[in-house]
């Protein structure tokens, strides 16, 4: 259904407000999810519904505990996973501003990220080429296992352009674990060698995947993909094990570049919107009238949306949404 | 069968000199090919047969043409690709270890950089993160379309460990060109699923993918990484294109980032291998004898040639070799 995008800000708010999110903390959240939702990317207001979002008892001030010029380390505070990725990517994005360069980390949270696109498309937006990874529980195997060990794993590239940024958001696992979630509610099966049930035979079942492990994408190099950004959500920003060797927090990584480090920012960019004239304007193959580059088909629908001030929403979803708010 | 390190070397070195490098040039040739021949990958000496690697003619003197505290951006001078990325990952370790971060671009070479791992490692060896992006010619097209427009664009990532680095070293594409180039040379034909002939038709034939392109691994997610490193070898490191297009040079670029900035380097390094330790126990898969860590089954290769001295090559190639240093 169609719903006005103001009603959409509204009751998210309300939902935010409602899970114990003062006011600052709310707005960031409820970008984030917007992000997502007004790009037709499935990391939106549906966090907020079934279990949700609720601000965590424990919240305290995120706090920087390791610093130079070039780099933080953030406790996250058991903040939400999107309040302490957005401190850690404005940090950022002011370090490369200053010195060309910004790494920041951040530990201490356990909640979603939501679309890590979102966090690498402000830093591109500001004219600096991004790379965010994000840590989270143990859900996917390595190649030849079938005990999950790794996070879902997203990777983000962003790359700023004359125009929109170029956003490439993916996660390294086969399937999204949300999607699995999604599927086991809707009653439906999921994808053929996406996943292995808790005796390590594939499964089509989202219940018995979500006992069992999900898969890498494309084989052994997403897998080694999939391992890398273990290690840099993992062991260089200091997340923590309880004693059986589980997660207790899920790590975040911010890398931002300022491209005048190697070229004049304008003609990078200018280069970079020639680049994608050219690759549109390639042979498509049968069947495929456009080539899209990451982040179009989003940025298309995000067009729409504010032509028109109204967001195509699943009825069930908008209805949950606003049995939530109450 | 069965070949002295030492003839290999020194039958490998004899054939550099005669392509025309000076010494300086062709240890450090010899390095990188050894370090791929010596682990079981195909981006070996068989690179000197055949057209070989001859020393470009218009070859100079290797030049900074832009420069910061954490930056660098070489003109390779048509030097072979893998002197100029060995300047340039040197030059990026330098300044890591004196800001904690260092980012090199080439330009001005379109030849080999051979297997990029290598460079990855070379970094994480003297106990750095390090990413490595390499470019070349138009060979892979991107996803929906036909038309080669990307090099096959390899990314390596190497962490380093409390003993051998992990070092992930893939190429973008769905099959190395040289796969092809070799499948051709052989009368063998090519798997399915990884390249078009000329009219975008799916072909198993290399010579008809030689004249097509070939595809990107990993679906939509594999071309929009091609698509990254094809910004982060061109745009960002200057290559140039001629009046119709094409490119005249191929770039590269190395990030290396010193662990220090977030974690104590030893701490980091202890949980690096414990990750290893963890994934290794992991439960496998039915026919799965071990879980291979990236890199692992290079090493286990080398350390054979080491404890023996010996190295096992292809007859066919090590008599080319061979008759190529006359």
């Amino acid at each position: 259904m169609q719903v006005r995008l103001d009603d959409l800000k509204a009751v998210t708010l309300t939902v935010l407000t409602n899970s114990g999110y003062p006011a600052d903390e709310a707005h960031i959240i409820l970008d984030v999810l917007l992000y997502a939702q007004l790009r037709g990317n499935n990391q939106g207001i549906v966090k907020l519904i079934g279990a949700g979002m609720p601000r965590s008892a424990n919240a305290r001030p995120i706090q920087i505990t390791r610093e130079t010029k070039l780099s933080a380390l953030l406790d996250g505070g058991w903040n939400a996973g999107m309040v302490a990725l957005t401190r850690a990517v404005d940090i950022a994005i002011g370090k490369a501003r200053e010195h060309g360069i910004g790494i920041v980390g951040t530990n201490q949270t356990n909640t979603s990220t939501g679309a890590i696109g979102y966090y690498a498309s402000r830093a591109a937006q500001a004219g600096f080429i991004a790379f965010v990874f994000s840590g989270s529980g143990e859900y996917v195997a390595m190649h030849g296992s079938h005990e999950p060990l790794f996070g879902t794993n997203p990777l983000a590239i962003a790359i700023p352009t004359t125009g929109q940024p170029i956003v490439f958001d993916m996660a390294t696992s086969a399937i999204a674990r949300f999607g699995i979630v999604e599927a086991k509610t809707a009653g439906r099966s999921i994808p053929e060698g996406v996943a292995y049930d808790a005796n390590g035979q594939p499964t089509t079942d989202a219940a018995a995947a979500l006992l069992g492990a999900i898969r890498t994408f494309g084989g052994y190099k997403g897998a080694a993909l999939s391992l890398m950004v273990e290690v840099l959500t993992g062991a260089l920003v200091s997340t923590t094990k309880d004693a059986n060797g589980k997660k207790t927090d899920w790590g975040n990584l911010v890398l931002v570049i300022d491209p005048e480090l190697l070229v004049d920012g304008d003609t990078f960019e200018e280069r970079v919107s020639q680049l994608i004239e050219r690759v549109k304007a390639a042979k498509r193959l049968p069947g495929v009238e456009d080539i899209l580059i990451p982040g179009e088909r989003g940025n298309r629908i995000l067009a729409q949306v504010e032509q028109t001030g109204m967001v195509e929403i699943d009825d069930a979803l908008w209805s949950a949404l606003v049995a939530v708010a109450g």
